[in-house]
């Protein structure tokens, strides 16, 4: 199923993330120039894994997989190291990421043409830097750090509005079928892993296979 | 960590598989021809991904676990397709792949240069030509086509010798960390899923980064 806007550019990406994922980090430092080069835009879906994975599949958390876990921890800044990326010395794994999931709603809507960048200062902030974002307050000094209004954004992390945009942005990821981040879903398409973004991009050179 | 022979050439590719895992078939159909590109032979080992899986990591079954099942079946023929490979119109899914792993314990010991051969014959059997591996009456007619002595081969699924190999041979893909298929493991660096395999090459290519 195609979506075509009369501007002859195709619809929008659908990319899905939780910043305690780095492969999400991954995902999100590609997705950008990916889309641009399809003339795609990108539609920012923070989520959190703990609802998909350990609520709704019924799994552990990636980490606490047994053989697994330990795979991933081997895995991952190898990967992160392949695409350029440099993971901190002593990084935080478990964390809370819903301060930063809700300052990437909140920006959405205020500033959308600065979600791409909060989200890729969020995960590098978190990931390479070992700031912890699990924290409003670090959060809040990133958001400031891209010239947007730090008051604002601490009132809305705050809010009501907030904690509904994220539960509901939750369930709609899942009735989508999003259960891993990164996830992309395009022209009804859907990609599971930052490895499967070489596949999406023969897909959308293609029009399919 | 470096292992290599006084031939100049590095040390073979461990490629761990289970037949029930069309994943495993795309790495199966690479392995050869990347293994062979850097001078490396293959050491072929079959295990069950039940014993893993289910038993270890006390997972369910891929196809059973809510919201990536349904990704799954939407993956694998589009991720087969992507490497030319093509899948049964109505494939077996659920099948025990105790005798075609028995079988190619088998043949890796009596005529190993025809192990790689039997591999894929047995999985495209399975996944492209809908011919059901888990009879082992399946598995022994596809001997017999490679020139195999049928007769010899089906004693040998029945033998005490071959039950025992599969045991001792899952309980050290255990042992070395491997939980899913394909898992390639190569100068002691391990690289899970089939997707992982362009990685492979180019650590091999750069000898690490």
């Amino acid at each position: 199923m195609k979506h075509t806007n009369t501007d002859g550019a195709g619809s929008a990406i659908d990319f899905y993330f939780d910043f305690i994922s780095p492969y999400g980090w991954i995902g999100a430092e590609r997705i950008g120039s990916l889309a641009r080069r399809f003339q795609r835009g990108v539609n920012w879906h923070p989520f959190l894994l703990k609802v998909t994975v350990v609520d709704k599949m019924g799994l552990p958390p990636l980490l606490d997989t047994p053989l697994k876990g330990d795979y991933v921890r081997r895995d991952l800044p190898r990967s992160l190291r392949y695409h350029g990326l440099g993971l901190a010395e002593d990084p935080i794994f478990n964390f809370s990421s819903v301060a930063a999931a809700r300052a990437t709603l909140w920006v959405r809507n205020v500033a959308p043409q600065k979600t791409e960048a909060l989200v890729l200062s969020l995960y590098r902030a978190h990931w390479s830097d070992r700031r912890n974002i699990s924290e409003a307050e670090t959060v809040l000094d990133i958001v400031a750090e891209l010239d947007l209004p730090r008051e604002d954004a601490g009132a809305a992390l705050q809010s009501d509005a907030i904690r509904t945009a994220l539960r509901e942005e939750i369930a709609s990821a899942v009735t989508a079928g999003v259960f891993g981040s990164p996830t992309s879903i395009v022209d009804g398409e859907m990609f599971w892993g930052s490895d499967r973004l070489d596949m999406m991009e023969k897909w959308l050179e293609t029009a399919g296979w």
